[in-house]
């Protein structure tokens, strides 16, 4: 019993001294603002630097996609430092928690580190209130290492600084990824049921392909109105992924997406428009309306890709979705949007297409 | 633009229509008290029924053990129905939302029914507050269904309701799973990183295998201490699985591994028992300190059964981590907490492992 005291004992002192430690760390940090460093995942220059477009510049928006373009899902700060530790202090809103959210993916930010030629996860700053200041990694060596600090997929974030060691240089990192595939979609694509900013998919692509995957998701929102397609056509990217079948109905499916496909080719006349099915809803296989809804919808896109293919639109291309997030029906967070796992075997089905896709248009890394 | 404003109108139509129907169908159930249904999971019989373990009933726990112990990971309600709507009603306690947990993994439930002979998922009951009531999973066909519907993991649970069609018939469900193994750890046996308390890994492996796994998580204190390991050894299950590694330091393990083995031993004179290492920690690549103390914990647990394997001690099995979680670093919500793409990886590691263990002691699903 004796011992059991002296053991207790001595775990308490430790975590004591850690909790000294890390008030020490934060006292002992240079913090520097994010905007000196370099932004990386932007569609486009704005306004205010951690919205994702700047909604005045386009007429007719409607309210939702314009507040959802102020999110900052797809951003992140690419720096380069020496420092053994690194922490971040970041503002977001005061909007409430989401039921269907991990809290670091809503308003939280993780990291990665490049080791060898790969992005390696090294933290995450989790989210406590509207400013947050959080000890992200340290203790590491001093080695200098380019890093990419993940922004919230789902608030607005503001007054972003690093903090690391009082001696350590930090730098701005270089743009990590080549070329700019811009994807349009729903919430699958802005990141709802991934852990954490970086498990996005557009942000899992960019890492795995080193093509630069902008994230132009609006959950739910997602319903290709003529307005945010002449959005989505003006601005300039090497490729353009559609991932919006999610949030339309087979209806709105049968009469928007000529228009999309047909603006979008008219501005970019040779860049290739990937069109990709909607996943399947996992409740679908209960809930028979919802099940039928998807159906048709997956059903239509198809049509409509055909029949544009036929009337000899070029550079189209189609991807579908079955089993797209396997078969053991434990890919989803709700029924609706995949988890970490979903998102994985949806990689391992889209991205071989995609990046096949691409090199044909000599979209890829110069090495590969 | 005149259509585009009728098929506006349309979709409003739609979703009010929804919300009435929503509001209808919940107007339109039987509920009927959970306790009246079959519960699953359990340790052992409790008080408030809800518990794990009457933290009462063992001398000298520590506090935090003793309140986790009323958390419900693990549990889940067990019954039929040929509804086509299946709803629930549970409350929950006030406590904050856990940075690092999905709110429907922390407060929330799920639900899986059974096709054929496996469990698929159905829907999740989203928390909204103190007392929820949730519409789970509708439009259903009225053929007789089974059904789990899973409990939350990291709070006290109490008034469990579930809501069917008036005219259907529910009644309470069969024991599910065979046999009882009771796996002992930390979070990572509680589930934090799962997307909801189906997700968590003694769910899934119970799922998978047909035998029933039982939860004994205690996140951040499974620390081996004796009166814990007196508790532990006092239940009584056909094999036991202990994961407790993470919640210690290398001194402890030393310290305490042999007094928990040859406690569950003397008690359960021939039941298999395995010891698994600890989940290397991703931020550990990073974080040198961190990284040194959990390859000590492992190598000193994997010492300790070696030690013991060698007095001769039987029925003793180890199973080593490296590599449980892939090679990407890409399995965890937080550099510690695997997220479901991490558990899936730790099932493709451990349970066969696990299964042919518990094969040669007969535990095993009469079938296989």
């Amino acid at each position: 019993m004796k011992q059991l005291f002296k053991t207790i004992f001595f775990i308490t002192l430790l975590s004591i001294g850690a909790v000294i430690a890390h008030a020490q760390k934060t006292e002992q940090l240079n913090f520097i603002n994010a905007k000196a460093l370099t932004l990386i995942g932007k569609s486009e220059e704005t306004q205010n630097v951690y919205d994702r477009i700047d909604s005045n510049k386009y007429k007719g928006l409607p309210t939702r996609v314009a507040q959802l373009l102020t999110n900052s899902a797809g951003l992140a700060i690419s720096f380069k430092t020496n420092s053994t530790v690194i922490s971040a202090k970041w503002c977001v809103s005061k909007s409430r928690a989401l039921a269907n959210m991990f809290p670091t993916a809503h308003k939280g930010v993780d990291l990665y580190i490049k080791r060898g030629d790969k992005w390696q996860f090294a933290g995450i700053g989790k989210v406590g209130g509207v400013c947050n200041d959080e000890l992200i990694i340290s203790r590491m060596d001093n080695t200098e290492k380019e890093c990419l600090l993940y922004l919230p997929l789902y608030d607005k974030v503001d007054e972003v600084q690093i903090g690391v060691d009082k001696k350590a240089n930090i730098a701005p990192g270089e743009e990590p990824f080549a070329k700019r595939v811009l994807i349009y979609g729903s919430s699958i694509v802005q990141g709802t049921g991934a852990s954490r900013p970086g498990m996005a998919y557009p942000a899992r692509l960019s890492r795995l392909t080193g093509i630069n995957f902008i994230n132009l998701g609006l959950s739910g929102s997602a319903k290709m109105e003529p307005e945010v397609i002449d959005m989505v056509a003006a601005i300039h990217a090497d490729a353009y992924i559609l991932d919006c079948v999610p949030n339309t109905n087979p209806a709105l499916i049968k009469e928007r997406t000529a228009y999309m496909i047909n603006t979008i080719r008219s501005k970019h006349p040779k860049v290739p428009i990937i069109v990709m099915q909607s996943v399947i809803r996992e409740s679908g296989y209960w809930d028979k309306t919802l099940g039928e809804t998807v159906k048709n919808q997956n059903i239509n896109i198809q049509q409509e890709v055909l029949a544009l293919l036929d009337k000899g639109v070029k550079d189209l291309y189609f991807i579908t979705s079955e089993k797209m997030l396997g078969n053991d029906h434990e890919g989803t967070v709700d029924g609706v949007h995949p988890n970490d796992l979903g998102y994985e075997r949806m990689l391992a089905h889209i991205q071989p297409l995609i990046t096949d896709i691409l090199k044909k248009y000599n979209i890829k890394l110069d090495k590969n």
